[in-house]
């Protein structure tokens, strides 16, 4: 599956990767030439929902229930540009039965600068209801899959 | 009602015009610093929806169906840039049983310059069927009203 | 000034606070039928750029060195849909030499329901250097008429 | 190049086609469900800036002069849904010496249904006259190499 990686983090530990790569355009841009900073917050959720369709379940729209964020934040480190090649690569923390947190971490291809990390708490809520209900158990065990330990 | 105008037209006939004042923002710009032309096509959908909500129909999801754009098209005269006030005119057209069309014209609210101008054509479509069904009288007496034939 | 409000906060303290009243539309919205969450910033960059360029300094691309995000977060607290009559307050906080930060919150303009709470990091950047620079005394007077206590 | 497609048109010519592969998500989608129709200009921003920066001319902003888009339009021929696969054909048309038009083309991955067709004028301006001045013969050479009559 390509776009898994395995990744060697602090304390010698492997933890599963999903990247992504993507290309900013002129949309992204803003009049000052580099990236809008909202534009991060859609690429977050590019990612989060390809990763989670690919990688979770196929059709998020035919779980028990709707994903909510609950919140989100970004970093910014280094300024991206338009046409810059940059990789972004995911991972799971923070899982618990009814949310569970997203990181992303977003570096330059060429020189593999870190320009951005962000953040997501991500829960279900029922159908009805509109409470929070668990995720079913083989969701959780594919959310645990991508886990680090890392921030 | 402050958003409807008269406006003497051509032929001296005076038409009913829905007008909304709009300031673009960092979002909107692009590396060129300018506006990017996708966005001038958010404006038309704002503007629309707008339109519709307060002089047409209040709730356009209670319609027996669905709104859809046919068809969407602009002409970019003048460069706009962030923080610049724009007036957008907004006017029906081609007025059908099952379709009429909207005209955009943006204007420079300071000097009064035309800067862009925007055509859509909206349809209505059954809710079970997905086929064109006719719009109900009252809706169309009031698309009617704001009909011109300026292009 | 229209859009300054005084609020009287915790401790019986006033502080100022900038206002803004905002309407999400389809643009805004996703296939679950709410806003989506990125959109939260485009509003946050909305507010703060409208709120800069009327309150605290005219032309900000004529500043000396250019502005920038370090950092945006957006706590969800209650769903946001098309049409719902949404009111910004803005406010700053740990204003110091070259940073500042700013906190949104989000109330649905009828109930005063607390939807959405917001906050980023600004900093000036020299023109050159990249490095960051001091903003002008003027600059931050003006940043800290808005200051407030609360998160 | 795997980005170039040779077609079989109409009356037996051969054109050379710039292909592009995209996936609509949660942030392209609006409350009806289905994507919404300004998001269709950003993939025709997105596709001919691509095809631009890898087929015609590696660094846009190098060019003497700016390119500006005169004029944009799109016909909605069915509905596209979130992460439903969705090629992008990208043709050349009417190249003059100071413009040329993009015509894009829509199709389902899965069944090849077409699902819109776009158009777009595009023209150079020179860096300081903002008047229309002529595109250096390579890059009308390859802009040309992708021409065809298709409508």
């Amino acid at each position: 599956m390509s776009n898994i990686l395995c990744l060697a983090e602090s304390n010698n530990q492997l933890f599963n990767t999903w990247q992504y790569e993507l290309t900013p355009y002129l949309k992204d841009s803003n009049a000052y030439g580099n990236i809008y900073f909202a534009r991060y917050f859609e690429w977050q959720g590019l990612c989060r929902e390809k990763w989670f369709s690919e990688c979770v379940c196929h059709n998020m729209f035919e779980l028990n229930g709707s994903l909510v964020t609950r919140s989100a934040a970004n970093d910014y480190i280094a300024s991206i540009f338009p046409f810059q090649k940059v990789r972004c690569l995911l991972n799971t923390q923070h899982i618990r039965a009814a949310s569970f947190d997203l990181v992303f971490r977003f570096y330059d291809m060429e020189s593999n600068q870190l320009l951005s990390i962000g953040h997501q708490k991500i829960a279900l809520i029922g159908p009805e209801s509109k409470k929070p209900v668990r995720f079913p158990k083989e969701i959780l065990d594919k959310v645990r899959f991508y886990v680090t330990e890392c921030h």
